[in-house]
């Protein structure tokens, strides 16, 4: 009777998969071959200090809450102040700092989650990894707390023993050129994962790339004497690029990443581009001349890539911090960046026509606006050597996503233009929920077509081993 | 042997539940909590006289076809002439004006509305109102016309014995600033419903806010008139919205329509608005600067809702009257409006950088571009305290529509970041057809993420009758 | 012991219905009553020749591989080089000439199309038509290249002999203006088809509408000559058209196709379009006039179609040639068409403003952008009259494209405003491949309408029969 009002929790093992008996039985079959298959985490934003401290993780507000921007968006659409969820103010101003009240704020709305991926991650989180059984509600909300608070302070739930039980064999975290790396240099001193290891960084200059960034002409700055090369010209200013992605190489980095708000690419003559970098140090660029030079240096990353081998990524159609008094308040990240429509078959042509051939590049698009997956990047993928595609991503990392992505783009694409999953996640805790959702649906797709005749069921096991390990790996070269 | 071609129409009480004998009986279930809630109809276009008068509706050609641009627009695009269907000439010109031989043409057409909701509302309609027994064709024309007719002429179908019977707890209609409501006051004089009544009015001012619409420089003189205010100036104008607003809210309106071509908004500094304003009055105004006008409009309403609290609806992205011919023959509103592609994210930035951050302030948006569903505005409305997310709407007001509302928007935006359901009609006679098949449909939608196991029953039960009844009366203050 | 590793290959008869047993069993049903009616092929591209000449087909890796953008368009995606699929470079250098070498090489990829319709249509072509029981993979690419090799050269595959075995009913190919049609006078002469017969031709005229075809103004030369019309005036550009609109007719041709880069079409006084025409001639239009004048020629089309009967299709959207390099070396059609975002709603106004009401006119619309179906499409089909919808074409003649198209689109169109399926196709043994997967997947839909009691069965019987068959042979006036 110690719990009189607790709603019980359940993980079905079929949730995800289609109710229809024939369905759902192959979809069984498909998912033991991969449920206990090693993560392949290729393009997330953990923090790379976990690993290389091993020091306990917070509380189970700091923990879940204060800084995962899929779960206070939602609360303060309702009305729910970010302040009172301990959302750091960028003034340093005062906000809720008792993490079981940003708890108990955090339970009495989480209905709002109902039909939300963000539950199916919570839930598998306090299941799973902490044994949670009944369901978080404002009368649960401190047993829960407790719960998970208590196990925290334990030695096997530090991050490497996490990584461990979640069987993350790799996983990269994300770092700006102007980063000296001091987590991944301790983790490689220390034999425990460095180059080639389990934890490797990815190369993300979006702040020294991008003319709009806050502080880019410090940024560039900084970026020149970190790499020994002078930024003041263009020519030294991609040195200074191809001196860093050496460094990140040698951090066991495969991989760049680009957010840029188009997709935009340029290919301009030397003289051309030089002359936009000096506009640009000069603080002279329109809007639209921000947007081709940050399309010049895509497509001079493409080149570099080219010669480093690292594979690129592109994630564009982000209106970044749409909300300015937020903004102001609060800073980046904080759940008011809105997909716009996004254009790639124009806006990538002057990369493709010039490395779109290369067998030896891979660019992988990422998309926010799912009207192209059957009408520009199958099609684009589905031909160009260079290409393949990202899973879905942020808002349609999904099951209906996922769902809408198999069926708007594999027809055209194939699954091997297609590069498996990644998490993108900053949530530690929601990592192995993250990839089994994802394989949960890929083989409920795959059940479907097996189940309807459009695929035999052998094959189908050799694509969900794909989906789930095989092509990240490979695509990712990690 | 009264009947020798009768061929039977039914309403099968599983009907728009899927198939799978699991999601149905799940379905079914959630369909009993939800099936004889009271309706709430917030957003709509019936004539308030009808409530007012309480005459008899008209013959069935009057009643189901003659009004209903849903209907004869589908027989106009297979070349049935709209003055054969009895639709009135701008002209006054000739019309057929039997109505007999109008049922007749349409019956011969019946056929046309297979797979579309109209079909089901038809049906619904004469099975359940009328308790007609089988199917329209050429051959049962004159039975059903009937039927029907003698029907109409009796006491139980005057329009305030069907809202009994429909449990119509509420309805909204739609009315003009210019609009004196003179049925709203009979009703309120009555004291059958009146203010806070069963049916109020909603303020619908494109008539005075858009310089584009016919007459809207006299509409804005009687709008001065009207209110005594000056709308020769903006000041003035602005006044004379508060005023009308007021008399509305008066009048039980507990909302505002706005019915622009586009999403753009507009803050403006008040010089500036002033001198749009008088270009708008000189009759100057391009069309780029009559849609900043508009949206300067809008960004104005969105202030005085959070003065007076009225709810505010934004229905954008219709190229009205489309067809140029017709619309000189026949006027708006005949089937000719067709949707565009619509922008929010970055047309609504001004309003919602003034205002989206308010708690107290309510703006529900509604498309008919289903592609902003997961790109833009279920991560708006998933974001901004001051959005909501109207039901799908118009054409897309139909199961697969509904249905891919519910997938496309509910994953970011939580079922708590929408309104329910509103039927948008002019049509009395669909709305309960209209409200059980969106009633039936989120039901559908709820047992599919139940049998998938991907929200628990006892939740999805609160979520069906959230969707029916309480977040349409929360959201709209009824 | 002959083939021990064969791997088998079925076609399953249930393929593509829905796996619910209740949906399943009304789609088998529906299905039995289409599988077996006569092909109508009202819109292609094979070689008339074939069926002029009766010849055999070449080898298999000629009949099924070189000449298919669909299949090299996959392998070259994944690093395989167009030389050694033996697809012709335009400079006539070197590429594999060995049919054998070429099959092996696709027979290694064949993974790659899993989860593709071309993978459908190729097991259909091997099942069905070659008896192929083993599915095509390295080891068993040489037995099915002999199977297949031997047929090829016996009297029951020459093309008139599988054009019966097919019940293909009637074909239509696609022919220049500049085109004598020769094989179309073979056949005619032969008395074997000819005029009214079963194989038609269709006026395709980009080749002289577009300015930025290549030789488009030796075209137009040739287009006089032809024609015997002065086609330095644009008043003997016309009558050039109408001319050979005349002789395609006499040749059996019920229909016009233009295949242009967007929707836009104008409607430019005479001397407008006179002095354009000029200018065209003259090689001085920019792309943004490029693109008035081909909308200018498409109004024009539409009011000779007015004047002779042939119904109007339009299929734009696609950039072709996305990709330079590829271009040069091996000319158009070489899998690097890639769709963009097409507007049909203001790009189609002036035509429609002209012609949009005439019931004689018929103007079939197709699309690459999806998005358009719900949005554009189906408004516009179900009102203007002379409107209507083709099927989901190109990347979108799949199954998952089809059931898109028939959830976003048939609610507010009506199956009436469509007209029916057409393959698109150049490659013969495709073509009961994909009218079987578009008979099934409409029988799948119809079933689910059925299944859920949305629509009764009998009448679902007459839709099913419609989009197999009658519509087509409607639309097309075949």
């Amino acid at each position: 009777m110690t719990e009189p009002m607790a709603i019980p929790l359940n993980l079905h093992p079929d949730r995800l998969f289609h109710s229809d008996p024939a369905q759902r039985a192959i979809a069984r079959r498909l998912y033991a071959e991969v449920r206990d298959l090693p993560i392949v985490s290729p393009h997330g934003h953990t923090d790379p200090q976990w690993y290389a401290d091993d020091m306990p993780f917070p509380d189970p507000a700091r923990l879940f809450i204060v800084p995962d921007h899929y779960i206070f968006r939602m609360l303060y659409s309702q009305g729910v102040a970010l302040e009172d969820l301990g959302v750091p103010r960028a003034d340093g101003g005062p906000v809720e700092s008792d993490p079981r009240r940003i708890w108990r704020l955090f339970a009495q709305h989480a209905h709002l989650f109902h039909g939300t991926p963000t539950r199916l991650w919570l839930d598998h989180a306090f299941h799973d990894v902490f044994g949670v059984r009944e369901r978080l509600t404002a009368e649960s909300a401190d047993r829960i707390y407790d719960q998970i608070a208590q196990q925290l302070e334990t030695a096997a739930f530090r991050p490497r023993a996490l990584m461990d039980r979640f069987r993350i064999e790799k996983i990269a975290t994300t770092e700006s050129p102007l980063d000296l790396l001091p987590h991944h240099q301790k983790m490689r001193a220390s034999g425990w994962s460095g180059p080639g290891g389990r934890v490797v960084t990815a190369y993300r200059p979006d702040p020294v790339v991008d003319p709009e960034f806050d502080g880019w002409r410090e940024n560039v700055r900084l970026f020149g004497e970190l790499s020994g090369e002078d930024t003041s010209t263009w020519r030294g200013y991609l040195n200074a690029h191809r001196n860093r992605r050496a460094y990140f190489k040698d951090m066991g980095a495969t991989s760049t990443d680009h957010g840029h708000f188009t997709a935009r690419t340029s290919d301009l003559p030397e003289a051309e581009a030089s002359a936009l970098y000096a506009q640009a140090l000069a603080g002279k660029l329109t809007p639209r001349e921000a947007d081709v030079f940050r399309g010049q240096v895509l497509t001079e990353m493409a080149g570099m890539s080219l010669e480093d081998g690292l594979v690129m990524q592109l994630h564009p159609g982000s209106w970044r911090s749409h909300n300015p008094s937020l903004f102001r308040t609060f800073g980046r990240d904080k759940g008011a960046d809105i997909p716009t429509a996004t254009d790639y078959v124009g806006a990538l042509k002057p990369l493709l026509d010039r490395y779109g051939n290369e067998r030896k590049l891979t660019l992988i698009l990422f998309t926010l606006d799912e009207t192209s997956y059957s009408r520009e990047l199958a099609p684009l993928a589905g031909h160009y050597p260079a290409l393949r595609l990202g899973p879905p991503w942020w808002f349609h990392d999904s099951p209906e996503g996922m769902i809408r992505f198999r069926k708007q783009a594999i027809e055209t694409a194939g699954f091997c233009n297609t590069v498996g999953f990644n998490d993108d996640t900053r949530a530690f805790m929601s990592i192995p929920a993250r990839h089994d959702v994802a394989r949960r649906i890929d083989c409920r797709c795959l059940a479907e077509l097996v189940a309807e005749h459009r695929m035999e069921e052998d094959d189908a096991r050799e694509v969900a081993v794909d989906l789930a390990y095989r092509l990240a790996k490979k695509a990712y070269k990690l």
